[in-house]
Parts: structure tokens; C-alpha cells; sequence
């Protein structure tokens, strides 16, 4: 059922998917879906969750690992390339929420948050002297996780797909395009 | 009368926004905007060209400085940001259109041409031996894009604002993160 919501979510929007809608392309009824949940809202929850637990669980293995901070910072905008690839679907709703509504809200926040890893990592990284030290971390942290998530964007899903972009994304954003 | 209905279109949605929203900002009565304009349509299509036309006069700078392919690349790169932050909202306007109509498909047409500029470039300058021959063109313009057209997500317009994230932008792309 939350695949065909959030297939629907995205087809023709959030706000123009119906509880009908969402019924229909199940070939249920309506009661049916109340049986199993409280309304739409909760399915764009559980969308928007299941992509942010990935990026944290990504956030979570990279700091077990000790290693420095610039390696922490490659193998986690990996994992979000490849976290974004597995859960393309649920990361693209999370995408194209724009705080409407306080599930949307909460949904913003964990994003911040995310972001804020990825800053911190950067900021560790240049006090390491594994990153470069011009470019602002917040910055840098916004133009990595916007080059991950233009996939949304462009991203057909076919084997060894997501493990070639996120090597891509690697090079550019650390060794970059210039030889 | 184009900025009022961008501003709109950003806020509430381009299919939310009638004639009469557009009116009502301005103050004027739905009647005289019909004056000027045929319909929406032709709103979202000016904005849309606003953005592209940018774009396309960058490219056709760069395309006349004779440059290697590499430094036009760069000088392009950042040409775009620049772009993005001087017609922010006509821009957002762009990234956020999902080819519904035929003039929302002819922006999307207009956006793959620039795509493919971008990636003849990528190509050429790996012919010269200026960009890593291991990175795949067309991945690379929508890497180097995505980062580009994150700013819509999180750009918030101030002095000197622009140049800076070109650099970040430079900086990342073409010499990578990595000390």
C-alpha cells in the first residue's frame, strides 16, 4: 500500500492523491485502506521516513568506523547515493516536500539535521587537513548533498547503475573533474 | 505582471495559481490582465524563457572565447550559477515543471539541449586531456547541474553571495575537496 501511494505521490502530486485514488489503484475499497491506516498523511510519513532512516543509518555506520573525517565524508555521500538509488521512490517524496503541513515540517527538520552531519563532517575534515581549506562547510555540504540528490531528477535504476554514479560523485566532488 | 505571477507560481503552485490570484496581487482586475497576457500559460512560458534564454547566452559566450574546452566547461559552470542567483525565481520556476503541457515541454526540451551542451563539453574536454577520462560525460552534466540547480533548494540572495558559491561550486567541481 505505501508503495502504490507513493507511486501515486509522485505520478500527480501529494495534494491531488485522494485516499480514492490510492484505493482504486489497489482495487480496494476506501474502508479498506482506513482499516490499515489513518489518512494519507500517514503514508507520506512513513514515505518520507524510510528515506530519512536510511540516510541516518548511513550517518550512524560511517561514525562507527574511526577512520578520518575526509573518509567518513566520501563513504557517506556514497551511501546516500547509493540509500537514494535503493529507496528512489521514498527520497524523491521527501524531496519535493515543502513544509506544508507539520508531518512536512518534522520531515524538514530531520533533513537540516542531515545536513548538519554532513557539515560537521566537512568542518572535522579541513581541521584534519583532509579538506581543503576555502570552502565553507556549509556550502560544501549543500552542493554535495545537491549534486546526491539531483538523481531524483535523472536517475534510471539498472544493475551496477548506483555504484557507477556513486563512484562519479566521488571522483568529481573529491579529486575533481580536472586532470 | 511576471514577477507577481512567478512569485506566485513559487509559493502556492503553478496549477493553484489563477488569473485571479494574479490580479488580486497586483490590485488590478482579472480583466485588465487579460489585457496584456492571453492566460497563465503565457506567463509560465515567459518565466520559463527567462531562465533558458540565460543559460543559452552563457553557453554562446563561452562557445565564443576559443578556449580549451576545460576552462570553457569551468567558465560555464559558474556562468549558470550566476544565472541561478540573478533570475532565482524564474529559474525555480523551471526546475520545478514536470512537462504537463506542451509549453512545459517545450522548457524540458530547451533544458536537455542544455544538457547536451554541457555534455559535449565534458566529452571535448576529455579529448584534450583537460577532464579524468573515467567519468562518464552525460553523468558528469547532471552531477556538475545538480550541484548548480541545488541553489534553488537553499540560495538565499545576498551581496557577493553569488560569486562565492560559484567558487565553492569551481573549487569542488574542477580541483575535488581532497587536500
Amino acid at each position: 500500500m505505501l508503495s502504490a501511494a507513493v507511486r501515486l505521490f509522485n505520478e500527480q502530486g501529494y495534494d491531488a492523491t485522494s485516499m480514492f485514488d490510492i484505493a482504486e489503484s489497489l482495487g480496494i475499497t476506501k474502508s479498506s485502506v482506513y482499516h490499515h491506516i489513518s489518512g494519507k498523511e500517514q503514508l507520506l510519513q512513513m514515505a518520507m521516513d524510510r528515506a530519512l532512516d536510511g540516510l541516518f543509518e548511513a550517518a550512524e555506520d560511517v561514525r562507527g568506523t574511526g577512520l578520518p573525517a575526509i573518509e567518513r565524508l566520501e563513504r557517506l555521500i556514497r551511501r546516500s547515493v547509493l540509500v537514494l538509488a535503493e529507496r528512489f521512490e521514498f527520497v524523491t517524496v521527501l524531496l519535493r516536500v515543502r513544509g506544508n503541513t507539520e508531518v512536512e515540517q518534522h520531515a524538514l527538520t530531520r533533513r537540516r539535521e542531515f545536513d548538519t552531519v554532513v557539515t560537521e563532517l566537512v568542518k572535522q575534515a579541513q581541521a584534519e587537513g583532509g579538506v581543503r581549506p576555502d570552502v565553507d562547510p556549509a556550502t560544501a555540504a549543500r552542493l554535495l548533498l545537491g549534486m546526491v540528490n539531483s538523481l531524483t531528477e535523472w536517475y534510471k535504476p539498472r544493475p551496477g547503475g548506483a555504484e557507477a554514479i556513486a563512484d562519479a560523485v566521488s571522483s568529481i566532488a573529491f579529486e575533481g573533474l580536472r586532470m
